[in-house]
């Protein structure tokens, strides 16, 4: 078998809302599914060596915002290439706070939940949260972003006209061509300007949340 | 919130293939995710009154194929509106059955996964069930389908020449109308021959798994 086969689980894009208690932050996510409806209850897949996990761990909250086909690559971008420990990743992003004091991402999201973790599995990575929506919008705009739309039509990458774009420098934009990808879900890392390695340890796959250790070299054709 | 808000959530479409130690079976499932890569790890919620669920329970063991956007809607209605219990519903599906005695199926599905039980989580209706993919098939072949897929192109019903499609008798396809929406995955039941209280008590969602109480009463425009 090969891990690639794994690449054909359909999964939207979600954008998951937490706060440390001071500060609120947020980061990109794939594995969101619904599990009842009496109640409405859903997982998500969290890596515990994430921001995201520490809060989520902290106060049991979280939100989840449905990323919509409008959603720009710079959002996605913003939230998922960093790490909500070393800067602050809603500077730049439309959100709104809940009264609860989790946030809710507005930058063309379809709807927001918030949920209240009720149980959870581990694994070696992750832990699987099982959580209660608490409350949600009441209307849906936009239509959804598949992982897949977001691979093919938005092709991963930041646009020219969004603030997380860099400016390729000649001298290494046509280097040796590596690439490197996410054995998870699939995700192509390829930045001229930034190469893999020298980015932090802490970094995560923009789409699942997962490690740099769960990447793979690859040679880029693109 | 609205509930139909959860329905902007993406899910592909899989068939789960199970044994009860004698025969094999299967039912359609949209709540497959992966949750790791070291070791492969997904997790799948099903319904505790279904079938599937009892097979799963009694041996720990499960496959995943994953549906293409070739796979017939007959093909999902035979495994998806009986239950195991009162059908042997592989008798018309091309399966191919592994040595651990569980079906892999052959309807133009991309590719399979044979699956463990590690761990699993509890609510009112579902269990959750954590897995750690044992095997697989090592080429993915054509386009995994989205349940959107199913419902906006495939329509969510078995074509003329299906062995699950029924002639509507002129008496009664004409009648009331009525539709009935699963409110946990919005799947639209609406059938002239065979109306919804009709439907066997263990009857599920051919989607999601839900049970008939997860149903309600619709004013078809269709």
């Amino acid at each position: 078998m090969k891990n690639e086969s794994l690449f054909s689980f359909t999964y939207g894009m979600y954008a998951i809302g937490v706060t440390d208690g001071k500060h609120p932050s947020a980061s990109i996510v794939n594995t969101v599914s619904q599990v009842s409806n009496h109640p409405n209850l859903l997982t998500v897949s969290i890596h515990r060596s994430s921001y995201s996990y520490a809060c989520i761990h902290k106060n049991g909250l979280f939100t989840v915002s449905v990323l919509s086909e409008d959603t720009s690559g710079a959002v996605i971008g913003a939230l998922g290439l960093t790490s909500g420990r070393s800067s602050r990743k809603l500077d730049n992003i439309r959100y709104k706070m809940l009264r609860e004091g989790v946030p809710v991402i507005r930058e063309n999201s379809c709807c927001w939940f918030l949920c209240k973790v009720i149980d959870s599995m581990e694994t070696p990575s992750y832990t699987v949260f099982l959580a209660k929506v608490l409350a949600g919008s009441d209307r849906v705009v936009g239509t959804p972003m598949t992982y897949s739309y977001y691979r093919n039509v938005i092709k991963g990458s930041a646009p020219r006209n969004a603030p997380t774009y860099q400016e390729p420098t000649p001298d290494r934009s046509n280097s040796d061509g590596e690439a490197f990808a996410c054995t998870v879900c699939g995700y192509l890392y390829h930045d001229a300007i930034t190469p893999f390695e020298e980015l932090p340890e802490d970094w995560a796959c923009p789409i699942c949340g997962a490690t740099k250790s769960a990447f793979v070299r690859q040679t880029a054709e693109i």
